[in-house]
């Protein structure tokens, strides 16, 4: 308990934002409050060293830290997170500290008629019937012939319209208030929403006239790091606008464990509800205004997530998901009134989540299984979604298997020097030849502020093909270029000068940033590996390959079998399949079997416990190497690198 | 609109209540605001003159009216409906103005055990599955072998114990947010409630250890002039107490097409819902402070009223109720939190009502079918339910076609110059020699205050038998007793007199009495004659006649026989079956598949409009005589009054 009261005032630049803040509060507390996205990938531990600002004016409090340099230091960087306010600040948070929004890459994320057709051409098509319909129904005047009163009169309509048994239709006291009135006002022609609530089908709302045509829903992929909303007209399953933001849940930590242990510790699970309902409303009322439709038109949101983000989006106790057994509160909530966790729709509107399978393996896979009809195949077939955690499925219409990699959060930007996340400025292909000259493609084609995780894995795989370093990951002695120097903390390569930075500093790649990644592809690779081993196949019988998360949209596939975080695999066999969790949402959102199918995938997939599997820590060793210990595995990475 | 802003101080006597109100405002406003409840039957009208008072001091404007007499008006006595407050009153309640909710009889209500068991004695039982359950389980813990999500594991438990299958179970977010704690804390042996909301299950509430004991329920009788409730223990179905009130809508209108009026007219959906909610609430609270129970532990309330009070429960619409085709807004509310209306129990507790007919024929009546299983026997029955209005229902198991009737609120005692309801003090049996000797019974064997239903129709029937009328219901010319006077207002018969009565009044029968009571049997038998006759049947087919309602208790069957508001049926045919509208209402409390039994009665039931039936007009007029203007339809009425 303390009983200091001192505010001081921290005025952030460029941007001229201030705010007040108590005495000991850290600077990066302070860019929080003024709504400043600092890049602050470990959540304000110290450990990332991504929240770097310069420090103009005033009095702090700084801890140590390795992620200063004494040049940094003398031109007054310090770290947000370490720094506690303690007088009048002026802080100057420079570019590559930034986080922000603007920068999210949505636009090619594929449209629901895009690449997704290709996956699944051929499969079964679902019945055109969104969770949410509005039904358009004329309805016969009352006589003194026929009495039926008002409410038993409109679901006889429904019934025959919308062919939903009787006993199954449900409604609300706010449609049955106002029906007599509406139902002579409107001459007996109304539309009806109908919103599928799993073993009954409710009443929502009931309009005067033909209004079938103003049904609008919003999927949502509630991403650990940014959140993706898609608008969709669900009366002819279009979508009309996508809209991203960062989930401002990373003000408290960038992992979802971290966030767990914020919350937990905070008791904190409403704000972190809070939190994620303010960023989807944001989205959703961006969307709306955007299209000039009404709020009111929103009948129903589905949203695809990981565990801990479908607990937090309802508000539920994450706890046990990070203790052994690892167990969700629910793997499965029913719909709920979207009201209910502050989502803002139509007052009536329906919140729809996709199943997850375990605690680490959410509705964002479930709803990834869904979007290519994994169950739906003869051929044996991978799912692998890398997102701030990596989830790998296994399996056919006829079984699934699945497992969640710790891949660490290297392939984010995350703990790696130059990491960051893929953004305009990020360096995304790496190219080195022979004599170490290295051409750089950034998002955007702007000048490089940090490299992605495209951009990292190829990197990886263009410095051990250019022999710059050996299949330990270790830089090779006597390397003769400029680009190769120790500095205090080991040896480094430079990728790109500073004088060709937006960051006016070098971008380099160090020994630590190598063996951090070589840790996150072995984590990947041995949990595929162990996967198809458990089920007593080889990689051979994998007919396909499909990659989704925004990572894979952007990575170069012979360099991540180069790497060994794929398995040596044909090329031909590995199919991009972007954000697959949206993809998902919308299918279930379009059609109400679809919503159902995602109920039965997870159901019927089988997790895998890789932190309890032997096999998994013995795989994970041997795939420290590039691409492993036993390159007989890798039999087309040895011909390329001419291993003997 | 009026500047009018003074407002006076209206004192009431005996009880020294005081209450400030508005010039121009009626004593009997002034009486609701004191919350004293005066006799207004017929809801401020100024026609049923029951609402008399003293005016001690004070200036008032009040209106002519025929209600008082000359001696009266000397004394002071002015209608309480009919008198404006222009300045400070002293105002005396007398006696028989009172309208005291001591007096409501339950405690001659038949049990569930009671009179009920003969009636449906060797029909099939229901499965003892009340509406609220609740469940005690030992659930397996998790482990890395077993790590099933908490809401899941809890779910399988409810499925296998409770038998339930999964995909009809649902919940609520207050259950799943603290589902993991609670489980952990009680070691997984935990008590479920479950409700059933007709499509689905939903999991109320869950509780450490086994509570499952503690499990309680209502059932409320929702009728226009009581409200009456009973507490029950659900988990072993026993009636472990019961209470009463006065509908306080009473002050809106006594029957419920003034309450209709004053609803509509004063877009008082809202209040005419407070009103009876606070009633309902008030009933709840007694039951359960007298029992010691927790209002926590209600999980359940059900609820049988008439199609209008149905509305004003859930705030629905009533306006249609009384517009041709006379609709309900719905005739069935599936089951709703008990909160969203106001009634307060468990924060998740839930509400039920029973299924109406349609606008003339209510919940009460297919509780009261439910109650007697007139769905389940061979026999063709008959249901009288005589309350406020009148409804009948013929039938067996096979086929059933119901009526209600306008029959006045004669006898409820309104329209009758010393009519009172059946409470303390009434007459409720009445013998009349061939000397004119009169013997009378009351309620409570206390000194009369008024005559109640039971005791006119006694009345009638011993003046027809006696002579002192003739068969059109006119007295006999030349009577010689004292018994017999004239006054200003016409011919009336003298009961009790003064010198014997609590009111200190002389207690009459007068002409206009008779003939009002005449118009009611005869509006009871042409419905109920009417109904038979529509069959293709005739009284002889009666196997059964079932008298429902707290009229019911109290008649003298032969008497109701000669006046001809019965058919002419042997009395061992009849039987009286109390208040089978909280019957019915427990039944379903208890029984989840009787509930579902009621919905099925309900939507199998005829409704016949007798307003539009011409065959009814006819069968009306001629019934309005003694016992009936064809007199071989009532033979041994013939035989009784020696009709050659």
């Amino acid at each position: 308990m303390t009983l200091e009261n001192s505010r001081y005032k921290v005025h952030f630049l460029p941007g001229d934002v201030s705010v007040e803040i108590e005495k000991g509060k850290t600077v990066l507390d302070a860019s929080y409050k003024g709504d400043l996205f600092i890049n602050a990938l470990c959540g304000g531990d110290g450990t990332c060293g991504k929240c770097k600002v310069i420090l103009n004016t005033g009095k702090v409090d700084s801890l140590p830290t390795t992620h200063i340099s004494e040049a940094e230091a003398k031109q007054g960087y310090v770290l947000a997170c370490r720094t506690k306010v303690m007088g009048d600040l002026e802080v100057l948070i420079p570019e590559e500290s930034k986080l922000d929004k603007s920068q999210i890459l949505i636009s090619d994320y594929p449209q629901f008629s895009g690449s997704l057709a290709a996956a699944t051409s051929g499969l079964e098509q679902f019945e055109k019937k969104p969770l949410v319909r509005k039904i358009y129904l004329e309805l016969s005047p009352p006589s003194l012939d026929d009495c039926m009163a008002d409410y038993e009169r409109l679901c006889q309509g429904v019934m025959v319209h919308a062919n939903v048994p009787w006993e199954v239709l449900a409604t609300n006291l706010t449609v049955l208030k106002r029906l007599p009135t509406l139902l002579r006002d409107a001459h007996w022609k109304v539309t009806a929403t109908l919103g599928y609530r799993g073993s009954s089908v409710e009443i929502m709302e009931v309009q005067a006239g033909d209004v079938s045509a103003q049904n609008f829903g919003i999927a949502v992929d509630v991403g650990t790091t940014t959140v993706v909303a898609h608008l969709l007209n669900l009366s002819n399953a279009e979508t009309i606008d996508v809209e991203a933001t960062y989930n401002s849940q990373i003000k408290y930590g960038d992992d979802y464990i971290q966030r767990i242990i914020y919350a937990v510790q905070n008791n904190a699970m409403e704000i972190m509800q809070e939190v994620l309902v303010e960023d989807i409303n944001h989205l959703i009322s961006t969307l709306v205004k955007r299209n000039k439709l009404s709020i009111h038109d929103i009948g129903a949101v589905v949203c695809a997530g990981n565990t801990v983000m479908t607990h937090f989006l309802f508000g539920l106790d994450p706890t046990n998901i990070r203790r052994e057994p690892y167990l969700p509160s629910a793997s499965f909530v029913p719909p709920i009134k979207a009201d209910d966790v502050g989502i803002k729709i139509n007052g009536n509107g329906l919140l729809y989540t996709l199943p997850c399978v375990g605690a680490y393996v959410g509705g964002d896979i479930s709803s990834g299984v869904l979007a290519i009809r994994l169950d739906k195949v003869d051929a044996v077939s991978l799912l692998i979604d890398i997102g701030t955690n990596g989830e790998i499925v296994l399996g056919n219409k006829d079984w699934m298997v699945c497992c969640s990699a710790s891949a660490g959060p290297a392939f984010e930007g995350s703990g790696i020097s130059c990491g960051m996340r893929a953004a305009k400025g990020a360096i995304e292909k790496v190219t080195i030849t022979k004599n170490f000259d290295v051409v750089c493609k950034t998002i955007g084609n702007t000048p490089p502020s940090g490299i992605c995780g495209s951009g990292l894995l190829d990197c990886l795989a263009n410095l051990v093909r250019s022999g710059v370093i050996d299949r330990t990951g270790n830089f090779q002695k006597g390397i003769d270029t400029e680009r190769f120097r120790k500095t205090d903390d080991g040896y480094e390569f430079i990728l790109v000068d500073k004088n060709e930075t937006a960051t006016k500093k070098d971008i380099v790649i160090t020994q630590a940033d190598i063996q951090n990644l070589i840790r996150s592809k072995a984590a990947i690779y041995s949990a595929i590996s162990t996967l198809i081993e458990s089920m007593g196949m080889g990689v051979n019988d994998i007919e396909q390959v499909y990659l989704a998360g925004g990572f894979g949209n952007y990575l170069d596939i012979r360099s991540a079998i180069t790497i060994g975080m794929l398995p040596d695999i044909s090329v031909s066999k590995v199919q991009f399949v972007g954000n697959t969790s949206v993809i998902g949402a919308k299918m279930s959102l379009f059609y109400k079997d679809a919503y159902e199918v995602a109920q039965t995938i997870a159901s019927k997939m089988t997790y895998f416990d890789l932190m309890s599997n032997n096999k998994y820590m013995e795989e994970y060793m041997s795939a420290n190497f590039l691409p492993h210990t036993d390159i007989e595995k890798f039999p087309s990475v040895a011909e390329e690198l001419m291993v003997p």
